[in-house]
């Protein structure tokens, strides 16, 4: 599996990021699709299922969340194997069934083989629904 | 739908909850369940299945999470009805296939109807997967 | 001071913002000086002094976020009188004393009265130091 | 310097912490005191000054990020030699000048060498005034 530090990104971490992405069991039973790729970038789109709904008639937020992560998750990837390693997210505004969601996930900052990205989750009209912001540490090297 | 800011909870909020437990989709389709209910906490367990397993065969983060936040949801709805305004989570360890996952959520400080709640979430020999933590405010009162 | 190029920005909120810079003993005890001021955008600048510096030689995170969260306040309430309700900051890379750092705030998102600002803190080469991101809500209402 | 992982702190981080305070010039210029210091845990506490008002005529959120974030600096020195690496803050209510405030630090959970702490700052009353959570690390081994 690729290991990559470097500044600009060589095939490799591609290649990690498009096996990840053959592997990858929750984007296909969540209907989740990766709609663009590039060196610290990922944008995904998921409709919001019946499934997915609280007991309030809204999109639970932990899906939301999904979302954004498996965004996240493919943006760094491409700098070569990560974990996430903490995130936080705030909700702007409630989700309904059936609506389609996009999140843009962006490199903030990189440091040593850690980094920040950013993720915005909008709605069709392109509303701001979720903002989400991810830390991302390399993979061999555990919790420290 | 109940409507409570008492510091003993009436029966009210717990009514609350336990309509929104009925119409609650997402824990079923999860195969979660809520294992224990009181007063600002509320214990769930899962099973991390083949379909919540990523690219790297490990937990993704976003179910984690999901578990975390439903265990948090479900405190802060015995207070009365409240959406999840932000949360933070951390990833303590990975975790595999198959491993069966405890989330404890417990509120930590409550103010006006806002609330801030604690969920640890651990493996079956009780080590810790990871810490959440999760900001509540009223569910009519919208974004600010 | 003021520079002013807003959304639809009355006086009023740039107003605000004078008014509270006048008062803010805070920034002219740390030699902190607010460098650009537009509608959700601030500037501030500071200089890492001796008394700033904790027991690792190393300037105290605590005094980076004080300088981020000025910026915040000051790029916050060009939208009208508002608090901070709760901030995330990353650290980066240690900074040592005698450096000058430069944080720029940033609206991220406004919904209702509330809002989400990242703030990125810089050294004198423009390596980033900190990111900070800011949760604002208006003034009047409390905690809720 | 002490490097120490065991469950029962030996006298070396103890003795890190206690480098670490002699050389602390921000605790004192703040007037700020730690009261109490164990394995894993700190007090500490301090007045508002003046100097840390700002143009809302309340304590400046930052100052009360430094006292928690100087708790939990203290609290995880016990454990050997250790930086903040990101922080989260809740602002719960507002502070006013001469207030006398109390942040209490405790680790909630530590893997390989780094560790989440919790600390609650209080008023004199004992009414909650924000909830921080901190991450810390090693300081040897840098951003990642």
């Amino acid at each position: 599996m690729g290991d990559d530090a470097s500044e600009t990104p060589s095939a490799q971490p591609m290649g990690a990021v498009r096996a990840m992405a053959v592997a990858d069991r929750v984007t296909r039973s969540l209907g989740l699709v990766i709609e663009r790729l590039a060196p610290g970038e990922a944008m995904a789109r998921m409709t919001v299922s019946a499934a997915m709904v609280n007991g309030h008639a809204l999109a639970h937020g932990g899906y939301i969340f999904l979302l954004a992560d498996t965004a996240f998750a493919y943006a760094c990837n491409t700098r070569g194997a990560t974990l996430a390693s903490a995130a936080e997210i705030v909700f702007v505004r409630p989700v309904s069934e059936g609506e389609e969601l996009v999140a843009e996930a962006r490199e903030r900052v990189r440091f040593g083989r850690s980094g920040v990205y950013d993720v915005t989750v909008r709605g069709v009209g392109g509303d701001v629904v979720a903002e989400f912001r991810g830390h991302s540490r390399p993979l061999r090297s555990p919790a420290e």
